[in-house]
């Protein structure tokens, strides 16, 4: 237990969704059991975090248990219930501090002309796979949804609720969603099969070369007629 | 041990790959130790596939045993091992026949004017996709490939080589391959959005409303100056 909490889970998008703004402070959706908590310690609560991240980074949701988590934080298996609740509310929490880089997607799509929109998405996107400290928390969360319903279902949730319809609601078309959805397949196999699966020429081009190929069809995707 | 062997394990490709035709006959790409085999079934031999397939697809690359496929498939270890080798071997010779139909795809780009390239790969690939026989062998490759790297050398071999390599060979362009893989990324991407995370509306879309979308991207990257 540090007495310095870093302030590493601040919500980094300014508009939180609608639903999780009944408190004044912004409320950890991680911690949705009743009693208030004893010892709100952030540093434990990020500990906590950070450790459920290299664990299911390491083992994949199914093989990823809040015992282990515990373990691998230094704490009691009760704490991490009490912060978090069960296992798949410990990866949804794991995962939204994970995703939030990309949930500032929208925000980037929302920043400049509609006629720039397929490139900023398919730079930030591309960005945050490309760099290895955000990729991580990227490839595990895929890697779990890819292999189990409990994960892909809180993936699904996070990137449609959070991430999609945001951008979707900026582009004011009848099928933004499928629009969206479409532009995601593309950005997320291009990430899967340069950075997972490791596809050449793909996975050595310069990355540049990539946005330059990929964004137009992002582009085509989201705008065109 | 079945008298009347199916003739399920047949290549459906008409020209195999350089390296592989020194015999006469098709030679299973699994079969790679120097005995011959002294009980040659394609009935036994069929049915260890089948249940390889089986083990795979239920639990992945990693949990799946030798002795659990043989198991399955009612036979010693020591006769899959006999037929196929390694365990590594065996998911090879497993996914190839599992991949056999979307072998094919380099023939629906051959046939018809190349005007019309994106649609039949796309149609092709997404039918196979779409169809949940043919399904669920390539959703255990993509859930074996995105958790193990193993796995992932056999894909990338399998779908690089025999798939893209000859998809690209038919274009005649300096950037073939990457072209093709860009290509590969959106159908890929959109196959994963809509039958393994199954994010709504795409999961729910008419099939021939996603190739309506997707068609024209897929024939840009593959043919567009």
């Amino acid at each position: 237990m540090t007495g310095d909490p870093p302030p590493a889970t601040d919500d980094p998008a300014p508009g939180p969704p609608a639903g999780d703004s009944t408190d004044s402070a912004p409320a950890p959706r991680g911690r949705r059991r009743g009693r208030p908590p004893r010892t709100e310690s952030a540093g434990t609560r990020d500990r906590i975090l950070a450790a459920a991240r290299e664990e299911f980074s390491a083992r994949g949701y199914e093989k990823t248990s809040v015992r282990g988590i515990a373990k691998a934080a230094g704490v009691d298996s009760a704490l991490v219930h009490h912060y978090f609740g069960t296992k798949e509310q410990v990866f949804e929490a794991a995962i939204e501090v994970a995703f939030a880089p990309a949930l500032n997607a929208p925000h980037a799509v929302a920043d400049g002309p509609v006629e720039g929109v397929g490139e900023r998405l398919t730079r930030f996107v591309l960005g945050v796979w490309d760099n290895p400290t955000t990729r991580a928390p990227l490839l595990a969360i895929l890697r779990s949804a890819v292999n189990n319903e409990t994960a892909a279902a809180v993936f699904r949730r996070l990137v449609a609720a959070q991430l999609l319809r945001r951008v979707a609601a900026q582009l004011d078309l009848p099928d933004a969603e499928l629009r969206a959805e479409l532009a995601a397949a593309q950005i997320v196999g291009t990430a899967m099969m340069r950075y997972v699966i490791k596809l050449e020429p793909l996975a050595s081009a310069d990355l540049e070369q990539i946005i330059a190929r990929v964004a137009p069809v992002v582009q085509g995707h989201l705008t065109a007629p």
